[in-house]
Parts: structure tokens; C-alpha cells; sequence
């Protein structure tokens, strides 16, 4: 159904998946360049640290400063509470399942299938909302450890959620085939220096919570997630 | 993948969407009679009558006396907050939504696609759980008018949930092409006149959380649930 992302109905809105980080950042430009009406929604599921539900009002503001039309165009944004996934995470894990999670190197209180709660939860506000595009900062490149983000699922998930809600429903996963680096470069494209730079100082990304400013933006430096925006914005610049 | 439900392999564990009512105390026994390992996961959403809760015990305790099997293979019950189906109907409606909504003769409050969220966070629990077969009581012959009871649907969302958590995961719903009759009848089938009689007296249906007592069961006698249930009954016992 997304053979022709380039060719989109722009009278369609959208509903994007947004936390307040770079990949989510990038991905509300990509809706504000593409559809009219746009709103954006976001999981308060007991994070470890809030930081990425606090951004989230500055990174908003910031969007819609880039441009009049981003401003136009930009609308409600919704919060949602999802304390299942603190419920599901606290749930005794059968040893079966705790030898898989070691295995694949994820800490046991990760809670597989969080995007496809999410995307769920997303499909339901947005019926009720009249937007039929879902978009996710979902992306095979970098993360290809959690299959809730392949593009497999996505076009799974694509299907089921269009059956069960009897309406199409379109999933747009504009990171989907980019890393890092293309990643800045999209945001580049999309908003220029602005929108690089807003990203930058004011998203959030880093597991640990930490607020550093470095060139590459704000986080502790170390985690998995700094070493991975740092390196991708290293070969951005470096371009 | 379903293709043989009657060659089952007893080993796998199966978790069931047990909301105290008819249908899932059907599916309850269905399963307890298949696999040597079975949980029970219900929610609690801002139901208008928190009856639907509150029966829970008392069925899981009848379904235990039912038989010494079945009272040794029913392990956990599971009981999850999901405020934010609540928080999606509080959502504004667009024009167009409401439209369409009032013409398919639901109300305003109702959130299409809350069978889908169920499944996806029953999947996810059952992941942590060991447990790799999700047992629900969806049924296109009474409810052909919710798409997320379709078969269609649960099949793609089959695909979907085995795709995104990386695991094989079945989803079973024995009620799928039976009437309210023949629901009864599986009930007498699996569990004798107990399960027919625990289901008459203990397990909750009525719209409108009342719990007068019929022939058919407890309920309001008038509301559309109630109605349906009667009716299966005096078929039932017509036969």
C-alpha cells in the first residue's frame, strides 16, 4: 500500500508516533512536509527517566517555528498513559522465556512487542480522530535487534490493524532503510540548519536521562543510544 | 496455522481473554481441555459496571471444582489497567468519525479496535509467561458488526504479532463460527451440566451490570447481551 510514498494524497492526515527524540523528531518534518493536517502522539509508560515527556513541549515548539506552514499544519498533541507495559515488565518470567531475553543481549525487563502496542494504541486515537496515517520512527538499519520495528511487522501490522478497524489505514516508516547519518541528512532536507539544529539542542535520545550538550547534541555520551546518534552525526558533518 | 485445531500440542501453554462472561468462560474450558498449562488475563478499562470484575474469582474458583485436571492446569490470573481505552474515547471526535459512528449504530464512546489492543498486550504478557497460544472468544456469527472480531482479523493479527515478537504465536477462538446455542452446547460438551450451570449462575454478560436472575442467567433480561444470551439458552435447552 506505500508503493508510491513519493505520490501521497496530502488530504490525508497523519498521526505520528512522536517521544521527543531525534528519529521521532525527523519523522513529524517528514508528515508537516507531506499532509495537511498532522497531530502527534506520544506513551507515558513509566520511562526511566522523563526527560523524554518533558522535551517534548520545546521540541514542538520549536517544529513549529521552522516554518508558518509547520505551524499551520501541526495540530493537537496527545499523551497517553500506558502503565501495562510497567504491569506486563513486573509480570515473573517463566525460565524459558529469561534464557531467550540473555541470549539476545536485552535486559529482562524489556517488554517485546512495545511498538506494536503502540502502533495499536496509535491506530485507535487516529480513527477516532479522522487521521489514517500512522507514522513511526521505526527503522531496520540500526535496531535490527528488535523485530517489532522490522519492516515485516510494519506491513503485518498494516494489514491487522485495517481489518480490525474496517478502514484503511496507511503505516509510514520514512527511517525505515536510513542510518544515522541519512537520518540528519533527511532532517537537513526537510528543515535545513533550523531543524538540525532543534534537533540537536533539543531532543532527546540517551537511555540514561542525561542532558550534556555535546556536537553532536544533548546526552550522557556513553549509552548505546549517544554512541549511536554521535557516530551518525559525525558522518553527517563529516559529509 | 490453525488448520488442524484438533491436533493440538498440549505442551504449549495457552493464555486466555477472560472477561467473566459467557463466552470466555466457554473459551476457559476449551482450553483447560487442550493444554497441560493455562493462564488468564482480563482488564480493567473504566468498564461501565465493574461487575464484569468482580465475577472473575468466583468463575475461576468454579472452574477449578470442575475437575481435579483442571483445577491442576489453571495457573495465574492476570488483571491489567488499560486507562487509556478511556482516554481514546475522552478524545474529541472529528465531524466525519461521528458521522460514520452514529451510521454504523455504535455510540460516540465506543473505541473501535479494542479487541486488537487486548490481543497485542495478551501477546506481549504471554511472551514474558512462557505462554504461546492466546485463546479468545471472538465470533462472527452474533457480532459480525465489530471488524476486530473478524476472522480475517485475527489472522492478520496472528501474523502480525508471531512477525513483531519474533516467536510463534497462535491465536485460537473455538467460538469463532458457533451461535449462542451451540456455545451453550460446547459448554455441556466440555464440562457437563456444571460448567452449563456455573456459566448460568456466576458469569456476566448484562450491558447494564445487573444480576437478576433468569433461566438463562443473571442480567437485566432486556438489553441487547441479555437478550442474545436468552435466546441461545432457550435454544439450547430446546434441543
Amino acid at each position: 500500500m506505500t508503493d508510491r510514498p513519493d505520490n501521497m494524497d496530502a488530504r490525508r492526515g497523519a498521526l505520528v508516533l512522536f517521544s521527543g527524540g531525534q528519529d521521532s523528531t525527523t519523522c513529524l518534518a517528514w508528515a508537516l512536509s507531506r499532509f495537511e493536517r498532522v497531530e502527534t502522539i506520544g506513551f507515558d509508560y513509566g520511562q526511566r527517566h522523563l526527560v523524554e515527556l518533558t522535551v517534548r513541549p520545546s521540541v514542538l515548539d520549536g517544529i513549529r517555528a521552522v516554518s508558518p506552514e509547520w505551524n499551520r499544519r501541526l495540530g493537537e498533541d496527545h499523551l497517553l498513559n500506558l502503565p501495562v507495559v510497567a504491569e506486563i515488565s513486573d509480570t515473573a518470567l517463566t525460565g524459558e522465556v529469561e534464557i531467550a531475553m540473555l541470549a539476545n543481549g536485552l535486559p529482562n525487563t524489556f517488554v517485546p512487542g512495545r511498538n506494536l502496542l503502540f502502533l495499536t494504541v496509535a491506530a485507535m486515537l487516529a480513527y477516532r480522530r479522522g487521521l489514517t496515517v500512522l507514522v513511526g520512527g521505526m527503522c531496520e538499519t540500526d535496531f535490527s535487534g528488535y523485530p517489532d520495528c522490522r519492516n515485516d511487522t510494519i506491513r503485518a501490522m498494516q494489514q491487522a490493524l485495517s481489518l480490525g478497524m474496517a478502514t484503511d489505514i496507511r503505516l509510514e516508516t520514512p527511517l525505515m532503510w536510513l542510518d544515522k547519518a541519512q537520518t540528519w541528512q533527511l532532517a537537513q532536507e526537510l528543515g535545513g540548519e533550523q531543524l538540525v539544529e532543534l534537533i540537536r539542542l533539543e531532543t532527546h535520545t540517551c537511555y540514561l536521562g542525561e542532558r550534556h550538550l555535546h556536537d553532536w547534541g544533548r546526552g550522557c555520551g556513553h549509552c548505546p543510544a549517544c554512541e549511536l546518534r554521535a557516530n551518525g552525526y559525525r558522518r553527517f558533518v563529516g559529509n
